[in-house]
C-alpha cells in the first residue's frame, strides 16, 4: 500500500515519538527529529523507513481509527475516552446498519466511533445546540471520509427527537434525564439507551428518571482503565492513572 | 416487529428476572413465574404485555448482541468479558469490512463481537486446535446468523497462519508469544495485534516478544468494571466485584 | 512461651484451613481434621507441632489482633474492614495516651483496635444507644483484655457528647451530619474528625454539613484492597473482589 | 493549649494553603498571604486567628502526625504512603510496647509511623546502610520527639538480625528474599513479616521465599487509595489518582 495524497499518517521514531500528519503536496512536517517534505512520503509504501532532512530515521505507519480520533481530531471539549466509548458501542450493539441517535455531538469523537462501525448501511443522527462544534466535528468526520454516515442536526434535543424505530440513543449530556421520553419514543423494542456521566448525582437521578419512564434493566457502572510499565523484572502499574472519566447507564426499550 | 419462528425473545418479569428463549413451534418454556408456548408468542408484537398460563405478565423484548452472546452461548471455556471484548475491537480498528485473524476460538463469544461488527463484507478467521469447540462456537454463531461472516479453521495457531493482509490478530491463548512472528507476518501495515491475558506474567513475556518481533506501541493495560447499586439517597457500588478477568496487550506492525 | 488457661490459640493444619480456639480447661475442639482437647495444649511451647486424636499435625500459634477481632469477636452489625479502621487510626493519630471518642460501638471491631493502640493511658469513649450491642462489644473486648481501655456510654451521641479536649472522633453512624456540631465541641484544636459512611449521598451530606460546621482540611477518598493469588509464573489477582466497604470522610478542628 | 518554642505549627489560611512550620524564635516565615514572624505565633492559643504583615488572616492549628511526616520530613528516597503504612502497622499488630525490626529506614517516614505506635515500652530496630540516610531519619525523628524510641543500627540486614523475640519484621528493601530466614529467626512465634515492594515480580519472588522458608499464612494485596471531590450535585471522584505505590507482602511465623 502506498501513501497517496491526503492520506493521515503516522510518524514512528521510537515508542515515544510518534506523530500523525495530513499528507498534502507541499506541506513540511518540522520535529525535533528533523524536517520531513510531503513529498518524500507520497509513493512511498507503508512500512517503509525513511529519514528525516538530519537523517533521523523513522518508519510510515497507516493509524488506526483512535489515533485520529484521540489525537488529530480538534477538540472544544470534553471527549468520551476509548474505554467508555467502546463498552457503549458494544452494549448498545453498535454495528454495520445501525441507526443511532446521539447528543451532544461536542468534538464528534464519539461520533466518528459510532459512524465507522455503522457504515455503510446505517446513519448517526448526531443531535447538538452549538453551531460551532457542528462545524469541529463535521471537520473532525470528514478527515476519517465518515462524514457521509451522520446527519448532523443543530438542535436542542430536549425539544424532541424526530427518528424513529431507532436501535440506541446515546446522551452524553449534562441533563439527559430531560430527554429520557423523548428518547424512549424514539428508540424501537429493545433499543438500548446509553449516558456517560461525570458525576455520581447525575447518575442517580438519570436511573431513576430511566426507571419513571419505562425503561427496563437499567444498570450504572464505571470502567477503570490501569496501563502496566513491562520490563522483564520490574513490571509494575504506571504511578499515575486516570482517576475517573464518567460513569455509564444503560437501560433498554421493553 | 413480529415474533417469528427462530427468533430470540427476553422474557421480562422483573429487573431480577428475565430469560431468553428460541422461539420454536411446539416448544413449552417453564419458569417459576409460569408456562409460555411457543405458539402464545408467535405473530405477537415486540413490546407486547402477555401472561404466563398462571397469569403472571411479562414483557416480549428484542435481545441485543451481548445478552445473547452471554446469556444463550453454550459455554465450554471461560469467556472474554464483554469491557474487554468491547476494548480490544476499538483498538482494534474492527468495524465492517474489517479482515480479523483470532485464536483461539473458544466457544466463540468473542468470535460472535467481531463477526457482528465485521459484516457484511469482512471475514473473521478463528483458529482452534479442539475440534469440540468448533462445533460449538459454530452453533453458538449461528444461532445469532453470524456463521457465514466466520471462517472457522481446525488448525495450531502455533504452526502458521495462513492469512495475509489481515487488519488486526486476537489472541486468547495460554502462550501467545509463540505466534506472534505468525502474528507479524500475516498483518499489514498499521494492523494490530491484541492479546488478552489471565496472569501478569503472560504479559510480561508476550510484550517482551512484541518487542522482540517488530512490533510498535506495545502497551499492557487492564479494565476494572464496577457497578452501583443507584437508589435515591442510597447510592453505592456493589460490595462485589470481579476483580480481575484478564490484562489486555496490543501492539502494532510498523 | 507457653499456652495458659484463657488464651486464645490459632491451630494451623494449612493455609486454608486454620482455627482460634479460647482455650479453658476440660473444653474440646472438633474439626474435620479431629478433635483436640484443651489439656493437649495447655503447657506446650507456641510453636509446637501437635496431633488431633486421628493423627492430623497441626501447629500452635499466637494469633494477631486482627486474627482475633475478625475471626472470634462476635458479630451483630456490618463491621469495618482493617484496611478502613487501620487509615482511620493512622489519619486520626490514635496512639499510646489518646483520648478518643467513638459512635456508634456496635460489634466493638473498631472500639478494639482504638483500644489496642491507646494503651496503657489513653482511653476510648464509645457511644450506643442499643445496650445488647454494648454487652455484645463488652465481651468481644474482654476477650482481648482490652476493657479496661474503653468507657462504653449507653447513650445516644446525637443528644451530646461530654469529653472535652477529645484527640479524635470517630464515627460509623448511619446520620454523622446530625453529630458534627457535638464532635467539633469535643476535639481539640487540630483534632481530627473520621467518619465511616457506605454510601455517596452520606458522604455529600456530612462533607457538606463539615465545612459549615467550621471543620477545615475536609477530605472524602475510599480504598479498594485488591488480593493477589501468586504463584512462580502464574500470578494474578483474585477473580473476586470486595468491590465497596465505604467511604472514608477526614476534617480537622482549626 | 498555646504555641511554644519549637513547635511544630500548621498555618491554615484555606483549603488549598496550609503551611507547616517550626516555631524558632527569630525566625520568619514568607508566604504568597505575607510574612509571620515567629514571636507573633508565641504564646498564642492553639486555634486563634492571626493576620500576617499584609492583614492575611490564618488560623494556628496543630498539626497531626501524619502532617508532619508527609509534609515536613526531608526526604532521600521514595516514602511509603499512609495508606500502606497504616495497613502494614494494623496487620502487623504494632502497638504500645511493640518490638519491631525495620529495613531499610530510608527516610525514616515509617519508622516515625511505628515508633509513634510502640510508645512508650517499646522499640523500633531500624537497620539502614547508608549513613547519610540514617542521619536524615534521625533528624526527622528527632522533630516529632520520637528519636528515643528508635535504635538506629547502620548495618545491611542481610548479614543477620541481631535481636530475637521481635513482635513484626518490616521490609522495604530491593530484595527483600535475601533477608527472610533473618527475620524468621529475628521474630517470635506469631509474629508477624510485611514487606512493601513496587513490582509484582518481587512479589512472586518474595512470596515463594517466604513459604520456603516456612512462613505461614503468606499474604499479597495492594490498595488502591480514590480520592472524591465533593460538592453537593456535583460529587465524583478526583480525575487524577496515583495508579500504583506498591504491593504488600504479609506472613507469619509458626
Amino acid at each position: 500500500m502506498i501513501v497517496q495524497e491526503g492520506d493521515l499518517v503516522l510518524l514512528y521514531f521510537s515508542e515515544d515519538r510518534h506523530y500523525i500528519v495530513k499528507v498534502t503536496r507541499g506541506s513540511t512536517y518540522s520535529f525535533n527529529e528533523g524536517v520531513i517534505r510531503a513529498e518524500d512520503l507520497l509513493g512511498r509504501h507503508y512500512g517503509e523507513v525513511l529519514r528525516t532532512h538530519i537523517g533521523v530515521k523513522f518508519r510510515v505507519v497507516r493509524p488506526s481509527l483512535l489515533d485520529v480520533v484521540y489525537r488529530k481530531f480538534e477538540r472544544r471539549t470534553q471527549v468520551i475516552y476509548p474505554k467508555d466509548a467502546a463498552l457503549i458501542a458494544l452494549k448498545a450493539g453498535v454495528g454495520p446498519g445501525s441507526r443511532i441517535v446521539e447528543a451532544g455531538t461536542g468534538s464528534g469523537c464519539l461520533t466518528a466511533v459510532l459512524a465507522y462501525l455503522v457504515r455503510p448501511s446505517g446513519v448517526v443522527y448526531t443531535y447538538e445546540v452549538r453551531r460551532e462544534f457542528i462545524e469541529v466535528a463535521r471537520r473532525n468526520l470528514r478527515m476519517l471520509g465518515l462524514e457521509e454516515y451522520v446527519v448532523f442536526k443543530e438542535a436542542d434535543v430536549r425539544e424532541g427527537i424526530e427518528e424513529q424505530n431507532i436501535d440506541a440513543v446515546v446522551l452524553d449530556l449534562a441533563e439527559p434525564w430531560a430527554v429520557l421520553h423523548h428518547a424512549y419514543k424514539a428508540l424501537r423494542n429493545g433499543g438500548v439507551l446509553a449516558c456517560f456521566l461525570p458525576t455520581i448525582n447525575q447518575v442517580e437521578r438519570t436511573v431513576e428518571e430511566a426507571r419513571r419512564t419505562g425503561f427496563i434493566m437499567v444498570e450504572a457502572e464505571e470502567l477503570l482503565e490501569r496501563r502496566y510499565k513491562v520490563r522483564r523484572g520490574e513490571t509494575r502499574p504506571e504511578l499515575r492513572m486516570v482517576g475517573h472519566t464518567g460513569y455509564l447507564v444503560f437501560a433498554r426499550k421493553p
